[in-house]
Formats: structure tokens, sequence, C-alpha cells
């Protein structure tokens, strides 16, 4: 199955989550069990042989990714958070939304000092919460070794705000 | 790796979320890679001959668990989700909480008349976001197979209110 294939498994959907915005969805390409191997297949193989200790999942769509790989790999999966979901001591970065702020949240022991860590979702957008992912791993010590997304919206630019870290997506969309 | 041994990664966070509750945090296990290969291999193992043909995977944690499973047997994933997430039409079933009501959507095609469903999360507590998920797909002509689930706290009494449903749980909390 080639990135084309897979890209046709994911469903546009206009006006959502707001007017203007076509949201690429995955639930269908989710739905269907080969779609979702050969998807999960492909990312496995650019990170069968790199070396590091644990992934970073981003809530929610990134711990489907993250499970299946981390099982796959025989890695611990970090659950990177909304606030207010994580049930003890955490390390918390804000960041800016095109109205007000939002956090996100990681329990302090999930990282130890030099700890080599991925960090996994399903969308590369603007690189905001990827970006804070990175800073709440460097928080605690541990160090980035790449981030892995399905779909990137490189028309939103988000590896000029990823810059000097590793980046790989499955499928790009270079328009809206 | 025994079920006591998968128990001694859950890490026990006393009045969360809220006074006089003890909240039994798996992001411990999720940590640690061996074990929580260990733990989807249990899962795998009651689920690897039985006939079905996708997973409910219920928010958030059910991902992780859903993801690898869903993965290693070639099952597609639904995501089952709390409102405004899913950005397609959906189906929904509201729930009662000690204080108000809550609400599970799930895609309407998402299930298709006569889909076999396993349903996956990583807590049977009370049984009232499992029932719903249930429901969810019942609503959409599917069938329930089975659910499965890490962790039971068997004092809630979830399985009274599955009753009829079969069900697994790898560990249980008979008191709190």
């Amino acid at each position: 199955m080639t990135e084309e294939t897979i890209k046709k498994h994911i469903r546009n959907v206009t006006d959502f989550p707001k007017k203007g915005i076509v949201f690429r969805d995955i639930t269908t390409l989710l739905l269907n069990g080969s779609a979702f191997h050969e998807t999960v297949n492909l990312l496995l193989e650019e990170l069968k042989d790199k070396r590091f200790d644990k992934f970073a999942a981003i809530e929610a769509r990134g711990f489907v990714f993250g499970g299946a790989l981390a099982n796959l790999l025989r890695k611990g999966i970090i659950l990177v958070r909304k606030p207010g979901k994580l049930c003890a001591e955490t390390v918390r970065v804000e960041y800016e939304l095109e109205y007000g702020i939002d956090a996100l949240e990681m329990h302090k022991d999930a990282v130890k000092k030099g700890d080599k860590i991925v960090v996994i979702d399903d969308l590369l957008a603007t690189g905001g919460t990827a970006l804070s992912t990175c800073r709440l791993v460097e928080k605690l010590g541990g160090d980035i070794v790449e981030l892995v997304f399905l779909v990137e919206l490189s028309f939103l630019s988000g590896r000029e705000k990823l810059k000097g870290y590793p980046v790989y997506s499955i499928i790009d969309y270079a328009t809206e």
C-alpha cells in the first residue's frame, strides 16, 4: 500500500471545526484494518533502526498510533495530555491558539534525564502542540530524537516552527 | 509476566479525581515498554481466536490499547469520543454521572449492520461509558462480541451493569 492509497482512506470534511477549514478526517482510515496496519508499518519502517527510549504521544489520536508502535518496538509510551487529566505531579507548557491560550501537561516522572524521546501524533498542522511537547520533554532533561506524524499540512509551516528537530510525515497536503 | 507483576507497575494515587478516591494510575505501566507489551499480550491471548470485525475504543486511554491490538489483529478501530470531537455525522448516547449527565459519540458510518465489535478501554469502573458504547454500536446495527479492560474495580459492580455481555479484565481491585 502506497502513501496515495492511504490518502484515499482519509475523508475530507468541509467547515470543521469551523467555516472555511477542510478537516482531514483519519477516522475512516482507522476503520479499515489493512489501511491502519499499513500506516503503522510505514511509521515502523521510519523508526525501527532509530535508538530511543520512549514515545511521547499527544492526546488523543496520537495515542492510537503511539500504542501500536510502542507495542511493536517494546518502548514505553508517555501520555501528553490537556490540563487536569493527569493524576500525579506534572510539568506544563502553554501555547497560543488563534484566540486565547491552551496548555499541555506531562507527568514529571515520565522522562528521566537523558531519555531519548520520539514524539508521535496523527497530524502536524501549525506545530504548536508538537513544539510544546518537545519543550515538556526538554524541561525534564530528555532529548528529542524525532517527531513523526501521519498527516502534515505543510501550508501551515509546522516544520518551520519545529526547526532543528527531525520531522517525518507519511502524507502531505501542500494546499488547503 | 503475571497479572501480579503487571499490577506492580500501576500507581495508586489518593484523592484523585476527588477526596476519598484511590485512582489506579496506569501511566506508570505505560512508561515501561516490557510491562506495556506484556499487558497487550494478555489482551491478545484473550482475543486472538475470537471472530470480530472492529474495535470500539473509548477515549482516551482506550485508544492506546485499542491501537496496539487493532494493529496486531489487523482490525479496524472505531474512536468513541466525548461530544464535539468527531467531525462527521454521529450517534450519541447520554449517561448519568454522580452530578449531571455526560455523553459519548461515534460516527454513524463507523459500524455497518451486522458488524461484530469488541469494546476496549483501560478501566471498568461503574460501567457507564462501557454500556453507552454498547448502545452506540447496537443503535447502528452492530453486535457486541466482548468487552475487554486492563483494570476492573469490581467493588463498583460494572459487570452487573454489563450483564449479558462477555467481559474480560486482566487485573481486579475488589476493594477500594
